[in-house]
């Protein structure tokens, strides 16, 4: 049971946004810029980064919604998405994203404990400054939203193909539009108070 | 010495923030609307939640920084920021606060650890739902601040007066109008590129 009124049929952070419009806006817009605004990582590798983050954090909702959208972003995403779930390591993806996620982990762990040889070793597999400066922000901001969504108890969504919905939405219409409509939104309730 | 090339008089976030203004600005704009926004607790209360999770999180830029804007934002702000870093079931603040507290150094360790008893105590001391949700999602935002800046070893500041200068600023002029100010900056140089 989420510990603040939220509405049976806005499952995970939906609830919560719905809940609280005022802060979800630029929560939304902190996504659209950092996992779907132009990068040299793709759309699908940034997703992956928040879904292993997730899973770290045993983070069930973002884990899964995460994971689904990178999936569905990248080439043979379903395989990529499984072998990354099990052993990193000895997943089907580039050095410079395996270096990454090691800097991910630590950053969810706790942001002192990345460190030179971490970046350096992301830096000998071809990251860039921006992409070692994305990863530690989708790590840290993965570090907000679990926290967010487990510390107030979001429901569980029942229906099993609640997050290949959401994921398809957000593939075509991004977060910038769900910012736009719960803004929309909030202010017509707000006007007909 | 950071991870990024950073701009050696440009300490803590405000690097960062120069670095990537991109996402600087809706981060910005969710401390605007978190900490200075329309709420029933003060804007003294909500600084002293970031503070006490930067604390926590042995974040020096963001303990030292937020603990500063609580305190000229309270009265007898200094000696109850004293009181919370050493002691907060002691510090001379309302029951209602020392439950927020405590659900937010729990959110800080890990979302789930957050339980009905604590946040029915919250409650019984008179915390309504949105001061529930603002005291989480302030201290799950401030693991992801502290993350960023940790993560990216970003400069402590030498200054001694420097966390003061920052409080009065963001006092008098809020987190708003530094986003207003990055957001131009960035534009501006994009058109001088």
């Amino acid at each position: 049971m989420p510990h603040i009124p939220i509405a049976k049929d806005s499952p995970g952070i939906f609830g919560l946004f719905q809940f609280r419009p005022e802060t979800a806006v630029p929560m939304l817009e902190l996504c659209e810029v950092l996992l779907r605004g132009d990068n040299s990582l793709s759309r699908g590798e940034r997703e992956l980064i928040a879904g292993y983050v997730s899973q770290g954090n045993s983070s069930e909702f973002c884990e899964d919604g995460h994971f689904t959208i990178a999936a569905i972003q990248m080439e043979e995403g379903r395989e990529i998405v499984r072998a990354v779930r099990a052993v990193p390591d000895e997943a089907p993806i580039s050095a410079k994203m395996k270096a990454l996620l090691r800097i991910a982990e630590k950053v969810r762990i706790g942001g002192r404990t990345v460190l030179d040889d971490d970046v350096d070793a992301a830096r000998d597999a071809g990251a860039t400054d921006v992409e070692i400066h994305d990863a530690v922000l989708i790590a840290a901001a993965f570090s907000m939203f679990n926290r967010y969504v487990d510390g107030l108890d979001a429901i569980i969504p029942e229906d099993p193909d609640f997050h290949d919905v959401v994921a398809q939405r957000v593939v075509a219409q991004g977060y910038a539009r769900m910012a736009k409509m719960i803004s929309e939104g909030a202010s017509k309730a707000g006007a007909s108070r």
